[in-house]
């Protein structure tokens, strides 16, 4: 009964061609900007069935699908959009946007810069989750939608959903928080930073004008995130202590165990689809995130957000533990805004909202079959 | 009334001279051996006050005390050892010893080898925590000590607590391990790797032969490491997300957050005091433990050690998780052995073992006046 949307293809939405210009939270401008995006599914004519997705780190536009008939993999989060799944492509439009800083065709320190021909590398702005959001914003203006049916997301893409909330309150009907937080903890900045030094500290990485296909600090930097996109029981379960290839310890430094055999691959891997650059802006753009910081309180940022919220956590993300999706719920309910909040058990870690199908499923389709009477 | 143990000196002892060996578990053979150590207080004429204690990843023979009146720094665990401490030196006798492959006065890969007057670096053989406790069982042979009192640790120090249980239980009176596992965890040698693959990727490391005095691959292992010994509240509350000397974000990759400033000093600290070899085979050796693994059963394994355990655990350890050394009690309870269990709480995560010296205090020192008997 689940199906595909089938073969898509990303589109692009360019806008602030100058003199126009993204005004950004560090003062800079950025001009031209690009927006690589997909939709699936068909607006309606009231245009109220429209939902953005959100993507965390490593994720793009491609969200659900194809690219071609005999692609091999699906979009990042496929097993949650299409015919029949819980956002149904049969119902509801959706969009999902690569963000700004990102290096999935969306403006970001590996653009061309028309005035040298050469890429920013560095002398991209550093971005924040608000900008990212101030550009989804134009390209929902674009697609001339007033309200977004919802806006959801996991990790970093559950930040943007919470910016959206504060900055863009009227332009939404709902929001779904997976597997985030107001604001990055000392731990998450700490993992953040030292896998930036990985990176800044790789010597093709030539402050940041490399020339080098894969990086070897961008691949250490993914296998520490990696580690704690996980949990010690995920781990366990999926590893264990079990040999890689052999019989017997190798007593040298070679692989002995196939958890960094793991590891290995999905750094390695990571390293020819991701930019380096984008990843140095990405973690810090969530470093940067914080709403009472930005609003005094998080009470105070929530104040204006008279919208339908369902938060979602999960029992062993200790990356983003469920003790900080419950604090936004606070801030929610003291401001008398309407929230269902679920933690949802599961030893995946922060890693569950790409996994636990069944029980994400289940929770927003209700939550959507809730906000009918807005659609219909 | 706590008093240090004053100034203290590191001692050598040589053994495994040629044509004698140390067996190691790899079929390799070490030869010569030398073990740094220092002891405090005095063996009594029994001969039954001899407490061994067995430092972690990055500690040392000097555990207590300071090396000249002017010394700023202490022993790593002077809070716990001294006239009138937890490990009473006007009543015990205490011996600790640098592991082998350590890096400080012990055997390990800087130590010049005399066929070629070059340290071994990564021809020094991969060693395991059973050849770390059998190297330090001949020191106690050296020393005339028939039975220890006590053999006390954490962390990789607790594995070496348990390896005595196993390999030498005729030799013990009791046991406190602490702080640690009778096997890594997968998410334990996941760490372990990524750390190693920071400094082997680093082109200064020249394949173990380097000559640079700082290795940034090490300060990244390091770095890592640090945010696997704390916890998110200890992290939390130490730093938050205050910023380092400056009043707003800097919207570039320098220094934004304390935490971060606090792992970089760490990290570049610990380059100018460690060995990054050995750093390679204290992580190693950790991985290959496995107690169920060399005996085929936890129960099996200790079957035979028949001894008092006081086993501390600390619940906000995600390294050396509390349930890690449950299954250490439950298996020793199954064999009817004598065990007591503390899970001891507090927020500092896995190094609560060299913080939380009340707690510690009050444990142990019930614990060794319940072996008077022994002692007297």
């Amino acid at each position: 009964m689940d199906q595909s949307v089938g073969v898509v293809k990303t589109q692009s939405f360019e806008f602030a061609k100058a003199p126009d210009f993204l005004p950004l939270d560090s003062g800079e401008k950025l001009s031209p900007v690009t927006l690589a995006y997909e939709t699936y599914g068909n607006l309606n004519a009231k245009k109220s069935n429209a939902i953005l997705i959100c993507h965390a780190l490593s994720g793009d536009a491609h969200v659900a699908g194809k690219h071609s008939a005999d692609d091999e993999k699906t979009g990042w989060w496929d097993m949650m959009i299409g015919p029949g799944k819980a956002f149904d492509t049969n119902r509801y439009f959706v969009i999902c946007s690569n963000v700004i800083g990102g290096c999935k065709g969306s403006t970001g320190p590996g653009s061309i810069r028309s005035q040298t021909g050469k890429p920013y590398a560095l002398e991209f702005p550093v971005i924040t989750v608000r900008d990212m959001v101030r550009a989804q914003k134009t390209l929902i203006d674009s697609l001339n939608i007033e309200k977004l049916l919802t806006v959801v997301g996991g990790s970093l893409g559950g930040m943007q959903v919470l910016q959206w909330a504060v900055s863009f309150p009227e332009r939404l009907v709902s929001l779904i928080p997976i597997a985030t937080t107001h604001r990055l903890s000392a731990q998450g900045i700490a993992l953040n930073e030292v896998q930036r030094q990985a990176i800044l500290h790789d010597p093709d990485w030539n402050k940041g004008k490399y020339t080098k296909e894969t990086l070897t600090g961008l691949s250490i930097a993914r296998m520490i995130g990696h580690i704690s996109y996980l949990s010690d029981e995920a781990m366990h379960h999926k590893f264990g202590r079990e040999l890689r290839n052999k019989e017997k310890f190798g007593y040298d430094f070679s692989t002995d165990f196939e958890v960094e055999s793991y590891l290995h691959h999905q750094g390695i891997a990571f390293t020819k689809r991701f930019d380096a650059n984008s990843y140095l802006y990405m973690t810090k753009a969530m470093d940067y995130f914080d709403l009472a910081g930005q609003y005094g309180s998080l009470k105070e940022a929530f104040r204006q957000s008279k919208i339908k919220y369902l938060v979602i956590s999960f029992s062993s993300d200790w990356l983003f533990p469920p003790y900080q999706s419950l604090e936004v719920v606070q801030a929610l309910k003291i401001n008398n805004h309407d929230v269902s909040y679920c933690e949802i058990k599961s030893a995946y870690g922060h890693d569950a909202f790409l996994v636990e199908r069944e029980q994400l499923t289940r929770l927003i389709h209700g939550f959507l079959k809730s906000l009918e009477s807005y659609v219909a």
